[in-house]
């Protein structure tokens, strides 16, 4: 039987940079994880949380996307955190092109892991390949449980998700069962880690995800 | 001395769909206000709040956007709120023609105020206009204070900021004279209204301001 040709859409220009991205990395043997999820979902505060240890582990340095302004990256940098703002200006992603300007100034051969935080945003940054080996969806419990069925393409897409603010658990309205089902309906398979920066519970679990991810 | 010519960019078809929007409604003496804010801000919470009081003042219908699902829809239906939903598909906000089509099938002689809750992003939405008579941000205070100087572009255009779950306040490291301060430095003369849906706080003060838009 003949074998069924399949022809997959190139987006253009971001496809492109996308696929250098992947070289770059590959060719110094660095893993890039890309963290997405809506203003104040908690993506600074989990890697604030997270950045000691995991410097114990690993070399690592941190791209911060955002609209405006150098506030994230001002706050790792105060933890000694090696990190780049990449500012998109109106843009609610980080296109590919942009991450290459911030790749490229990196030490990749004194690194094993970049990590990405995308602008904040629930939808538009899971549209755009950044040439990422993997891309990581945060949800905060303040966000409301339905969150995952209603926009469904990072949790899709995502290899991992990590559901924030678990401290106030006890405050919420929040059906975890729920948020947990909403999760496996969409993605079935996707590892979940329940963390909190402020306690830092759960973190350690997370951490192991991500430093296995780089050993694969 | 010279005038300065100025000339403004017309996002074609969307602008052209704006117009007829704001045709309709000047038509029939109607408001339309289109609220904005992060995914799981509070946008549907607030309106759950307020449609009891609000339908004591005003003839009223909402249109819901979503990128996919019909919960907002039917939380507001369960609570008798006339209500139809606009879905996206993958687009990332309300574009001018499907607010056109679900406005069009609203009895709009028979209305005051229409209110749009937008698809939950803080980014995206405030570059389209609708035709909308005025934008809402919504903000929760989970987010973190510093909201409105990273994602200027909605705070500079809103005509008010509903600050959400003030309830939460006493359990989060929210510095809330910080927050109002950010907000004044996008948009200084802005009307902040702080609100817990949950409690009921807030809500009167927002909707007489809501009902003061239509009256103008």
């Amino acid at each position: 039987m003949q074998e069924i040709r399949v022809y997959r859409e190139i987006h253009g220009v971001n496809e492109e940079w996308a696929e250098k991205n992947r070289l770059l990395l590959a060719e110094h043997n660095v893993v890039m994880l890309n963290i997405i999820g809506s203003p104040g979902s908690g993506k600074t505060s989990l890697l604030e949380a997270a950045s000691d240890r995991l410097s114990q582990s690993l070399k690592f340095a941190v791209l911060e996307g955002d609209v405006e302004t150098t506030r994230d990256a001002e706050r790792l940098h105060a933890l000694n955190v090696p990190v780049s703002q990449l500012i998109t200006g109106n843009a609610c992603h980080l296109n590919a092109k942009l991450v290459h300007a911030g790749l490229s100034d990196l030490d990749l051969e004194n690194l094993d892991l970049v990590i990405v935080e995308n602008v904040g945003n629930l939808l538009c940054p899971s549209q755009f390949d950044i040439g990422e080996t993997a891309k990581i969806a945060v949800l905060s419990v303040t966000e409301g449980e339905d969150k995952p069925i209603k926009y469904p393409l990072l949790f899709r897409e995502a290899s991992a998700v990590v559901l924030t603010k678990t401290d106030l658990l006890a405050y919420l309205p929040f059906n975890l069962d729920s948020c947990l089902g909403y999760i496996r309906q969409v993605n079935n398979e996707i590892p979940i880690f329940q963390v909190s920066a402020t306690t830092g519970a759960g973190v350690d679990e997370w951490l192991d995800w991500v430093v296995k991810m780089r050993k694969r």
